[in-house]
């Protein structure tokens, strides 16, 4: 069936999390928001677009930094409220300057960084 | 530093999203959420635990199906407002009795499904 944006459950705000996993390394590098109109830009450009909540805007990932993301798959999970973006990640993907944003986790009861920024 | 998961920063209905991935695969599982009640449970049983936005209570996963996720690694990202958890998975993970809730893709134009059901 032709896939239309519209059949994706949204929030309040009209908003659905997105996923981005690098396809080479299997890493989880983010988690952003869509609107459904960012979903079909994602999916006609193969540029991946989120929505801003703080700027209330599109946000072209790596329209600034060079740090985009090319869309290789989009999946949809069991309730359709959740999306799962495939992507080769040009850079680090997080505003750290790290590869992932999910940097810090919880070892022996302690928060310890993982990942550093990259040069 | 010791970790408080009140340092965390939870949306209007005290909710945080939080990603499994299975640590033998690297498969993204499902993305489901936790209130601070459910992070402090799941790091001090090592069992995930969700909370149910439908049932309004806990979610211990697996506590019916049996198809728990045992906690390796809780990760927690840049804004402090996503969770990615590596877990190991026991049996499928998704409802529909997949073993990942993504289970399907958008290819040429059109949703198609790429993950049967486990017998």
């Amino acid at each position: 069936m032709a896939f239309d944006p519209a059949t994706l459950r949204y929030d309040a705000r009209g908003l659905i999390p997105a996923i981005a996993q690098e396809e080479e390394t299997g890493a989880v590098l983010m988690l952003a928001w869509m609107n459904a109109d960012a979903v079909a830009e994602t999916l006609a450009t193969g540029r991946v677009t989120y929505w801003s909540r703080s700027r209330q805007s599109f946000w072209r990932k790596g329209e600034s930094s060079g740090h985009v993301q090319r869309l290789v798959e989009m999946r949809v999970d069991c309730d359709r409220d959740c999306l799962l973006l495939i992507v080769d990640q040009t850079g680090p993907a997080c505003h750290t300057n790290r590869h992932a944003c999910f940097y810090t986790a919880i070892r022996e009861g302690a928060e310890v960084e993982i990942m550093s920024p990259e040069e």
